[in-house]
């Protein structure tokens, strides 16, 4: 039996299994779900063959989701590493986890991760096809290209990442911005330097009709890469960023055409005062699909701390309308992320992701907020600690410094404004 | 010789060597930080009597502004612990420190910090009339209460948070918005039971007159506080916060006409959707004196990493017009921060500030981003770690994690889009 896509499935009246359960998750009808899959401004990634998946909704009026990068490459071939990472965002509900691998056992370590994930699974084929076809860039065809995605798909990937907004027209106007940090894209700048070493159009961009069929037999999510995405808060904004954006929407509705559901992928660095524009650019120039952003970072100075930049950018650009966020950890720009740092940066992203929901208004979001100050009120701290995001850190924290009176903390101590006013206003 | 307070120069024409200093810091002239400072749009809060200050302005078109809390209380009643972090808190250039003593060797403390901080100081007099005065709440007299702000100001404190606001109308507002978290600001709390135990008006707001006969002769800055800070998101933006604010800017004009400076003190915990509407509200309303901000937290539900839910909030908070960042560490809610904390603390509310002033314009902020941007782009680490707003943690991931390629980093090795792009474009 030929499985249809989730969006053709919606467009036919349908409602998936899918559908009822990313409608209970969100406390939505199984029709509103349905009705926003069908009109593209929900995506629902969700490979056939991924069997484990537990399925989210991505996109309008629904919780902010998060993803966490990880896998395995020169630097880092140990898989347990990797894998440790994997267990640990599973363990702390991150909804995606994109598998960056793209050097020894890739097809290994893509299969567990497939296997033991109920949260969707991304990749970017392009990090993985030189080490898979095992050639230099300029020599592999565009067909090459098209069979590692569809390796992917094959294997149960929820939604692939690719670069195909960077045409030979965006390249132009790339080259027209005079860039402080040019293409910081891993996989934009491996296809412009294929486009520049071939002479040839995009593989992705003159080829996205076959593209759309591999997304199509597996229902895989289109998550639209922007090769041109800023690296320093002076490149936001720019010609080439928005140019490419424009052709993403452009293909955003291609693909649509074919029921393939997509995601637009957004920035990157973007100071504090563009990042609202930047979601309403995406939005609008791409037809309302999902937004998916790494960041944004609104400083490049704070290397080391660049989960905190992106804390700020990803909670403004979530409260904005984005729909989904990319973890960045405090080892952006420095280091393969350790264990450590991929916690630290799972929490960062979760902060931003809730922000951003309550000023958004999605149900039950400001809620949990209001649970979490009644019990701060009754200085309840078994309760606090069980609602926090993070439960580990608080309780480590009160611990090591153990207060004279067990109802306030040694921050004030007797001067504790909430034992006081309890007992004024008793 | 009777000197005069910044404000009563500015207004006669006089530019004062704390105008010039903090025109050269600002790269601002002399004339407009007058002029400013004659509106008082801006203060430069300088007591007489604090010799070491190196002065800063606070408030229009100037840099955000940090501020780094700490102090002795029964709970760490050690000098020299504190010591230590004001050490720190003056290495990474905190602009203020507030002394929020209120246990033990309180005199002695704020003796040593005066004399050793180029950083202005402040204190809240009444976290230290309990100690000083060693009296019962109830006993204390409006004279008395007086008397401790007097002493802070002789001894040099270049600006004091007085509850002045929470007058018995405003405690009236405050009983009928039923709250979550009631009243959490600690000299907030204290005075409002004082109001409560006597039955008289808030003593600051009775005698202001007196309170500003003080701040003339010392020329003390009045940071006016906010008793009705909201601990909670939900309480964010109400009827008790708003008349209080509404009295404190009555007061703000009370003490202009005294030539005493003013700034306003902020929340607290806000939904980011309302953190602009706050900073419009506080410099509408108090007629645009500094706004001086504490947080605002965007999200009540993270304890242990609070830091981040306030650059947040503070961020945003800056871009829109706010002064001057409280710092707040991953302690707050939990415990008295350890000099770690601190350390994060400072990071945090740095970022917060330099992230608002690239969007609020500040000349001379976008420009670091485009230093280490180009840093970046020329894989220069020794520039990037020395442009970095915080050296030591970058240098170290580095460290640990030594590249195969000297020019890139562990992140991405072989497929750095930045050397990748260098050889493409050259």
């Amino acid at each position: 039996m030929l499985m249809s896509t989730q969006m053709e499935q919606a467009r036919n009246g349908i409602i998936t299994a899918a559908m009822k359960t990313v409608a209970g998750k969100e406390g939505l009808t199984a029709e509103e779900i349905r009705l926003r899959v069908a009109a593209g401004s929900i995506v629902i990634p969700s490979n056939h063959n991924h069997t484990s998946l537990s399925p989210e909704g991505v996109g309008l009026g629904l919780r902010t989701k998060i993803n966490v990068n990880l896998g395995i490459s020169p630097e880092c071939a140990n898989l347990d590493s990797e894998l440790a990472k994997v267990r640990m965002a599973l363990d702390m509900k991150a909804e995606a986890i994109m598998d960056l691998s793209n050097y020894g056992k890739t097809a290994e370590f893509r299969h567990k991760l497939i296997s033991m994930s109920p949260a969707m699974i991304g990749s970017v084929p392009m990090y993985d096809a030189l080490g898979y076809l095992d050639k230099k860039l300029e020599e592999i065809t565009p067909r090459e290209f098209l069979d590692v995605v569809e390796q992917h798909a094959r294997d149960g990937v929820d939604f692939v990442t690719i670069h195909a907004g960077i045409n030979r027209e965006t390249a132009q106007h790339f080259r027209k911005t005079s860039r402080v940090t040019n293409i910081v894209s891993r996989g934009g700048s491996l296809l412009y330097a294929w486009m520049e070493l071939t002479g040839h159009e995009n593989p992705f961009y003159e080829y996205f009709d076959d593209l759309l069929d591999i997304c199509v037999k597996y229902d895989v999510t289109l998550s639209l890469g922007d090769a041109c995405r800023p690296g320093s808060i002076a490149d936001a904004t720019d010609g080439a960023q928005i140019s490419e954006l424009i052709v993403m929407g452009e293909l955003t509705q291609r693909a649509w055409k074919r029921n393939v559901q997509v995601m637009i992928e957004g920035p990157g660095h973007v100071p504090l005062q563009e990042v609202v524009t930047n979601v309403q650019l995406a939005k609008k120039l791409c037809h309302g699909a999902p937004f998916y952003i790494l960041g944004p970072l609104v400083t490049d100075v704070a290397p080391g701390y660049d989960h905190i930049t992106s804390a700020i950018g990803g909670a403004l650009a979530a409260s904005a309308g984005a729909d989904f966020l990319c973890y960045v950890t405090p080892g952006e720009h420095l280091r393969l992320p350790t264990l450590d740092d991929v916690r630290e940066g799972i929490v960062a992203v979760k902060i931003a992701a809730h922000s951003g929901d309550i000023a958004k208004g999605v149900p039950g979001a400001a809620e949990w907020d209001m649970k979490m100050s009644q019990a701060r009120q009754a200085l309840d701290w078994e309760k606090m600690f069980s609602l926090a995001l993070d439960r580990e850190k608080p309780e480590r924290y009160r611990k090591e410094s153990a207060p004279e009176h067990q109802d306030s903390c040694t921050m004030c101590g007797e001067m504790c404004s909430m034992r006081l006013m309890n007992r004024i206003m008793d």
